[in-house]
């Protein structure tokens, strides 16, 4: 059995309602939905999803994960370019951890296009909206299966 | 009637006490109350103020103005220029923003001089002390109204 | 009585016919009377207008201000991001100064982000449009009595 | 019937004997097996296949994809870094795009975090090893679809 | 007596369990258990210590030292580099303050070099492990007696 | 009938006589006389000509162009690199812009490879010395023909 | 007699296809008609015309030109801003060339605005589209009869 | 005999009376007084005095030297930090001159320790407040009787 | 017996007749010849020579050196500066290799100064003119044999 | 037995009378005293002093201890940011080495917040005046003994 | 009785040597007799002379001005670039100090323009040769007589 | 008859002992016995020796070379990076010098890329341990032969 922790950072509570050229009209409530369905067509996959807007609750988050998870999936949104805690907190569990994001962060502003994270992480996906989850899930289990 | 929100970022709760020579005497307490009888004066205007000095607390109190609040007044004090997840917060809601600072940030350190608010803010006022509070608040209404 | 300098920099004399989505529909013309009103009713207080779209002539009218105003607003426009020699008049004089711009410089080119005037001045108003005027006058009054 | 065009930079035909610690064992023809298996798996899903070392001959061959191509993949290599002329091409032929690495370059040279095809691209995916071809299949697949 | 706050920042409740190559295998309790220790040798020292991963609640904690503390010991962890509240805190409660840091930080990360908390503090210790507090303790307290 | 106006910046009065190594052997009035020479020959175009080595002047001077010229051929000389305001003078008027250089600028010293006035320009000749005169009046006339 | 060659680099190919609001409507055999016919009315000069994707064959081309033609124009499209080897082919044959480019490439992305080729250039032409042939024709004809 | 001319940049005509702390007591009269009398000592030395706040008229009267003067002596002010024009003035009429400021540019603001005039003189001499105009007089005489 | 492959790189097949002052008066071929003497003075040791303006090629048949030579020397001449495929190429074969230029590139363009085969080179051999072949040969040959 | 090798740069015989707000006005000789005197209280631990205006004499005295001493203290003094030299030194002979700074290097010049010695050392103390020699032995012992 | 040292930096015993269009035909020797001869016109005043090549030597040599010089004029050479130690040795003896160049800097390699020894002197004078040392005497005489 | 000087930077003499991964396990002394056995092979060859710690012995060493020496072979070590005055007594004595690393210096830290010699010196040979010397020796008698 894969027990995976998805991770959500701040503004995505409001999924589906902001700006949804960039981000899309799914709400988070019903990626979860799409994507444990997706879990359970590959059997034996668990989610936990935890969503904050605050770093430090993403990080105390992260940090419990060790010892109780086998991978992460992360969307740290804007914590993405500010926060060292987070990617402290991923190298501190070392677990094998896929970041990922709704929209393309290279055609958008300057400052989005260095993350904290990508240099901790197994693998990163960008720009496929909500199905990157779906993707994300399936390169975790991909690689733990492998 | 207008609705707006008026939100302190870090460290503002200490105002009156910390460094006077840099943000004056006033507490944040006698700056809600002169500028709330501002906004008595101008007549059918409201006023709601939340202080935090945690990042992701502001960030989910301006995700909650959305379809709430006619407009945002905001002194983001220290996250100013490391918050991107407060920047994204703002642009999320939608609403018309005055980015606010007590000091003028320009005189001092060069950290201080970039602020990541000011591209989705309507107006930016600084170096007036607390009666910054009341120029955004009378900048603001004047926009509602225009 | 209060004597105020009001100075306009370089293609200010083109407003309300110059790209009026940046700027706006008033001309110099409406801006100085309802400026001047705004005055009127705040008693007292009395302002000089130059606007000159020669950097050197800025300087000159500022330099006569030493010992004749009691205070500077200055919409040093175009000159803004490359004007020292604007820069050291204003210190020169050792007047109270506000920078004013009409739109929010931070939203546009990078290289509108800097001000040579911003660190000798009280403080900044951008982003209000015509009505930045208003609130540099309320502001400079306010300290002046202050 | 969806036709899509799979590209192939620099070295990549050296795949499965250079540097497997970082790029794997699997060479470029086991790669190109799974894949079109995958794609027969999602029904009426073609792939066609080009790997070049030289620059402009994967721009002539992008441009070729005008009007017979629905997507395409590509693995730029070294070029990801390097080529204007590629990027140019992929925008020329306006298809949807997905940017594949099988390393995470984030966690390389500074060099390597940089990419001249992300902001032409719909989405990229990195870090997966061969996987990464079946994922970006699947997203683009998906996208064409959706 | 004296009486001193530590400060620690986030990932520190993972001590021990995080990356012991780098951080050692210490707990965060042993480290207080050997400082207290140590703070009793030196007789009317006493010391209250306050951990979290969130940086408001660090800003909000520093904050109510304000008149109650002679002094201040913080590890800002993550913080250190990204944190412009907690300097702001620092300076504002105007106590010493002695910065700290388990690694050399020297020696690792680009991003590691830079502290926001160093210019606002008396001194800075860092590369000799769990002992950096028996080290910060000493000079902190020879500072407020000498 | 096609009325344009011909901008020279600063220094240009010394044509002839400066520097002829990079600026050539032509006056500015000989200048003048062979592109007044090619207008008629391209039949129904007329030019206005302005010098001047103060930057608000020609600021000025191409404010007034508004509602005037159909287009406008500018050699800023050294306010090339340094003049926002001409560069907002051209924006503010709207009309087709190009703009001139005698000299190769690129193979001259890197503060020179940077022009204000590129970006709200048409287009950019230079390295041609006084034939690039005649290059810009065929080139705005053929735009506003074609 | 005149003898020119004229180069054309990558994606020049799919002209009049291609982003035809960046590049317009057209096709390089349209635009080397309309060259050759104004050629043709100059007297005495012909040109020869060569297009490749890739660079290196753009190198061996220039470098076939030494001591078999009189002159180069050039339009290196994305080469521009990163092949140094055309650069030192330019160098090499030591012939008189004109760059061009259809887009005012000062108005596009700011890697755009950085050519490696400008500096061996006599001179530089951009913004004109297909006329800007025309005019690097007239420009390097003049400059070898003057 | 000897013929100089003296350049005095913007805000000098305020001297004596400006921040007295940085440019000391003397007014430019009083400079100019001093100047003149130790060129009288020195025998068959003339000097023409010319201060402006207009960039241009500086540019204007330098270009009026050329085949008048023997050389330059010139304190630009605040235009030796942004004026190009200035520059190429002083190149364009090839007289050998001296750079001069009242203060020690380096101990003040970064921007102030680039000067665009030093490359085009023959040396700098700053910090000596108004005797730096008894030693760029001397330097210059020195210069060219040597 | 060794068996080392030459790779030269865009422009080299001009040597002789390009920039005489900075390439020198020998050709390829007679380089080749020098060369060729010399190693056969070393007795056992063979060269294959390549030559290409294409990067693409220079990868291909340094791609194709795998498992066939002992080493590689190699005068990436302009791509040094710009070519990570070829970089990637040298790195993927796993072969000691001598990068070589004939100027010394470190009084030359800024642009210049960088190499992306420096570092995965045995070492790096600039300003000795075709001598530098010889010096390249005879490390090589000492390296293998050490 | 330990036996240590302490080593203070340049200008550090001048201590006591050199700016002693930021040096304090201990002398070299009397923190040699204080810090022997603690040597002497934690056992069996010898100090090797050594000062040195000469960056070499540094290097020198730095390659002598190669096994003679345990360990190193050295306060580099302005060595600390431009001695590649010394860094090379300490790392050349490998001793576990404890860098000291009588000053808080980051509040003062941005030159001096960087140090090419604190990535070959152990651990870095600032800021505590002649108390830092003291926590330097400490740590160094601690280290020595842990 | 005024009595100053002469400081002079690495290679200057090599003038009327070195580089003669760089550094003139003078050598230091005839420069001290020139500028001991100026010193005696101006009564009273008497110059030490100090050279070396060696960092630390002059460092020292400054070190012993303390309380024994009343001024200090200093042609750092090479070191002007390169010596916090020179700078710190300025600063620590707290002596007005004139920095000197024989050579315009501003005219020379990049690395030349920044002085560290420029913001901790009185005044700086470059470009004048070996008449530069009778200015600085004469500057620094009139300083210390004013 | 030619002769030869050879200099040896900081920490040389440590060689064989100093990090001999690094630098190999060749003492400085056999290094010279080896390269002077070579010059023996050469014929008509002799080499002077010089080794120092000190950067300002090696200025002065290097100066005694002028009109005694016929070129320089020189192993900056450290100095390399940041010796503008060995740079200057290189430009000084106006002979051909080879430079010299022992390592790549381009695999190893980002401030060792640069080097203040090359620019000064005939050409530059890295990377081959103590080979190099021989290498350098024979470039350098070629040159001076050729």
């Amino acid at each position: 059995m894969i027990h995976l922790s998805v991770f959500n950072g701040p503004n995505l509570g409001l999924l589906g309602r902001r700006e949804p050229d960039i981000y899309g009209h799914d709400t988070l409530a019903s990626i979860q939905a799409a994507t444990d369905a997706r879990a359970a067509e590959l059997g034996d996959v668990s989610l936990d999803w935890f969503q904050s807007d605050v770093e430090g609750e993403l990080v105390s988050a992260i940090g419990r994960t060790m010892g109780k998870s086998d991978g992460i999936i992360i969307n740290p949104a804007a914590y993405t370019h500010t926060s060292v805690a987070i990617r402290d907190a991923i190298a501190a569990v070392g677990l094998p951890c896929v970041e990922l994001h709704l929209s393309n962060v290279h055609r958008r502003e300057e400052f989005r296009h260095h993350s904290f994270v990508s240099p901790v992480s197994l693998g990163v996906i960008c720009g496929f909206g909500a199905y990157g989850y779906i993707l994300a899930l399936e390169a975790l289990v991909h690689h733990l299966r492998g």
